[in-house]
């Protein structure tokens, strides 16, 4: 994600428990770009300097992250989650499901108020993304409660090249997109392949 | 199904309760297509016909479908289920969770022994397969419990052109195509299209 926006021309702040691990992979990514648009910050100073965060964990660790960094959000902030709860089982992926319908659901219920949870980009696979020169040629789908919040990361996404945003509706949405990633892995399997994403034929958008 | 199925040559049988209006039916396709591959049957005598049987039907009228023929199912038929769970509130789509995952599950266990159930081209909207010369440009998902029936599916969708077959799992899988195609009719509504479909980016099948 980082170097997908930056490449973009957009400011990245990388978050961590440690200053050190962040400031290691903004200056990592930023020598891959030939840039100096990402910075490493702590958690909550990440949280502090930034509109729109992306929550890149496992999908199981999120709710917990959030929860440790609560009294850092600022009001008005929007959170993208981009995880998916996804078990591997004998090698093969399986979907868990969540008890509130999708684990976008869970993590908007930890978030304070007046922070919104945008769910996007699941269904990109994240080494699609760290492939700088490999064309997205996807869609990528973004579900939330607030309009307003899906239009700004809809705006957000839509700088990235090669990649189309689409407003895929309310919150309840983020399931589908997270079973739907469950498929295209199941789909990578099947067909040897890493980098099964979606496009939706037949609308202009 | 059956425009598209006989344009690539197949021979198709359409089955009704009403002999008259099958054939009533099969002959408007034929003529459509200037073939006389589709012919028209009562559904017991469509059943002894084919091999291949799509069900068809609004998603609440499958279950009692199969009951009515139940005794008219020949072991090693195939069904292939193309049945989406959703109704529209205020012009709004919205999915209609099934008890058992998914309609086709529930199909699944209507049917007699022998008989396989397959989840496919649910997210293919009926206007774009009527619309005989638009390029579909999309792939169908082909799941089910039987590796065997899944291939032979696929085997089917191939004669079709400018669609390409993916075999997607097991049939519980069917839930994920399901709401698939409710986010694409939702995307409809949204873009003001009515052809949204789903093409997977990454994979060489």
């Amino acid at each position: 994600m980082a170097l997908r926006f930056a490449a973009a021309g957009a400011e990245v702040v990388i978050g961590s428990r440690s200053l050190e691990r962040a400031e290691a992979a903004a200056s990592a990514y930023n020598e891959i770009l030939g840039v100096s648009l990402i910075s490493g910050a702590t958690n909550g100073e990440m949280l502090r300097r930034s509109e729109i965060v992306f929550l890149t964990l496992p999908f199981d660790k999120a709710v917990s992250a959030v929860e440790a960094c609560r009294t850092d959000f600022e009001a008005g902030t929007i959170v993208v989650d981009v995880t998916v709860p996804m078990v591997f089982r004998a090698g093969a992926p399986e979907f868990v499901v969540p008890a509130c319908g999708s684990n976008s659901a869970k993590i908007a219920e930890a978030l304070p108020h007046g922070v919104e949870l945008v769910a996007a980009f699941k269904t990109i696979p994240a080494h699609v993304l760290a492939d700088k020169n490999l064309p997205l040629d996807c869609d990528v789908f973004v579900c939330g409660g607030s309009i307003e919040a899906r239009e700004r990361v809809v705006e957000a996404a839509r700088q990235i090249p090669t990649l189309r945003p689409l407003d895929a509706g309310p919150l309840s949405n983020a399931g589908t997109l997270e079973r739907m990633t469950v498929l295209a892995v199941q789909l990578n399997r099947r067909y040897k392949s890493k980098g099964a994403r979606f496009r939706i034929t037949g609308i202009y958008a």
